[in-house]
């Protein structure tokens, strides 16, 4: 009988957020987010086959914290994320994270990974996927609304996934616009910054809007839309928050992840319940159609869905295979014998009573 | 401008498998028991306050994971579980667990912590806690039929919290009960290992059974049931999975935690939707009578519910204020600015180029 040491079913690899900087640094990011932008396109792809459900809110008046569970039926993953629009000045994060990757076969967790960071990757990663099948052909320039965490990460991803060359970049904090501005010096990126919005999506074939304000606000007025733009719509990702003006979302195609959960927190909950919207796994499929015109407005009223970070925990688990970016955290208890909880207790303490 | 290191609001408190058991042994094993029970006996009065939702599940051919949310409004709890009967033949435990506690104002996690033991635990300190409300008085002596993981501390939690003397021991396999009555040997308990589920039922005021398989078994039939006795049952705790007869339910009071679970998951699935249970929160405020007569059987038909993980995770966080049984993990980014979370990265990356 032998006393406790953690064997290999308790150990379960763990992301730190240094480590995961180092995965970061290592890949490089703009790397990084072009094979995040295809796992999630794969699993886009294989939509059907996920066990699906709308995350599940915790809502307090200082903000939420939510579970978003899915899976493919071999892995099974969560996500832990809260929002909280008055962190900042305390100096925390709006939005932080974390996730788990656990086998169906036994409900082992695989991995445990911050993702705060890894979320940051997947949202700019989801949107460029998505942009690469909606934008107009050959588009250069994207106008970049709201300067916080997630800009030079949608800057990045839109520019190694679309090709863009040029970011038109605005924020009401002109101080958050020089940070992103200055972050994307060395980028490869034209990075203008603007006074005014409507400065910003002047000549923009993308306009992207991401901004923190947990209300009903009108970042894009219906006058600064032009036809034949592609509109890619972050910040309104919780029941009354949204960013664009009702009659841009009228004169827009609309495309989502997941209507159920769109419907509640996205740009359509300004709408009719029953307004039609596409599927963006069907477009990726080929199942329904995607940008038809160059006039029409395309728009994708984004919330960020449980099947994309399951796609970034995947992709991370495997790079952890090659790369040493994790430590073994003692999470799971196990015991010599499965059914011999209490004595693996009681050699503890035997072993400690020695020592 | 600084490097990353991880800053006060990155780390989260972790309380690995062996911090858990160092915890356990240094509070005492029934000591913990009996201060778990206070803590869920406590919250149970206050069950109105709390956030309650059924469980989130993913069901498999193999087993189950769940989701356990629930808050306070002060504090949020959730629990990661797997069930997964076939684990043991693989040298895995059948039931695994984590939690995390959190901070509604802001979200942020304020403990990670094993939950394998933990819920062993509490599911015991419920029990018991339970037990003490509506067992006959005087009880004395506790059939404890499937000798698995949670045996002990069911027979511990009952031993510190109800006074039961004497335990009479039953698994289909021999070799389950001979290690629960070596592991009790020196408890002060009078541990009896039966042949027979009868002979185990034999002069017992208390019936626990806490069996495995992923079935609708039999595990107490009607005959063996006399008038006057408490059944705790634990081991009916998902759709399928049920230990009792039929005709044990028809003839007793029946008790609940979160009615709108238990008739998913508890032994009641057999029976009507409207067969009437009482909440066990309202025998312990007062609202509702518990045990009326010396003849009248009965039944908690215990499932676990979130309330009693998220008692069990605040009191373990409780106790690190003067245990130091935890580590910190830099598990929430933490940058200078937190709209910077890219110039995070960048620094690290110009940090590590310098070294």
């Amino acid at each position: 009988m032998t006393t406790h040491l953690p064997g290999p079913f308790s150990l379960v690899p763990f992301v730190s957020v240094d480590d995961m900087m180092k995965l970061v640094i290592d890949i490089g990011v703009e790397q990084m987010l072009s094979e995040l932008a295809d796992e999630i396109e794969t699993d886009f792809r294989r939509w059907e086959l996920f066990d699906k459900t709308p995350r599940v809110a915790a809502h307090s008046e200082q903000g939420v914290i939510e579970l978003m569970p899915t899976s493919d039926g071999e892995a099974y993953g969560f996500k832990y994320v809260n929002g909280h629009p008055g962190n900042t000045h305390s100096g925390r994060q709006t939005v932080t994270a974390f996730g788990v990757l656990a086998d169906v076969a036994n409900g082992y967790p695989l991995l445990l990974s911050e993702m705060t960071l890894l979320t940051a990757l997947r949202t700019a990663a989801t949107s460029a996927m998505v942009a690469k099948h909606l934008m107009p052909k050959g588009a250069k320039t994207m106008a970049m609304i709201g300067n916080g965490a997630q800009s030079e990460f949608q800057s990045l991803a839109f520019k190694a996934v679309c090709g863009i060359t040029r970011v038109q970049m605005y924020d009401i904090d002109a101080k958050a616009t020089a940070k992103a501005v200055k972050n994307l010096n060395d980028s490869g990126l034209e990075v203008v910054a603007c006074k005014t919005p409507e400065e910003a999506v002047q000549g923009a074939e993308i306009i992207t809007t991401c901004t923190a304000d947990k209300q009903y606000a009108t970042i894009l007025s219906d006058n600064m839309v032009g036809s034949g733009v592609h509109i890619n719509a972050i910040g309104g990702d919780c029941p009354g928050k949204t960013e664009l003006h009702r009659d841009i979302l009228l004169r827009s195609d609309i495309f989502v992840e997941f209507p159920e959960q769109t419907r509640i927190e996205g740009e359509i909950q300004q709408l009719d319940p029953d307004h039609p919207v596409t599927e963006m796994w069907q477009v990726i499929n080929g199942q329904a159609a995607g940008r038809t015109s160059d006039r029409q407005i395309t728009l994708f009223d984004s919330v960020g869905f449980a099947t994309e970070d399951f796609s970034a925990l995947r992709y991370v688990r495997e790079q952890l295979k090659t790369r040493p970016y994790f430590t073994n955290l003692d999470l799971l208890a196990d015991p010599d014998d499965p059914r011999d909880l209490f004595g693996m207790v009681m050699r503890k303490q035997a072993k400690m009573a020695a020592e």
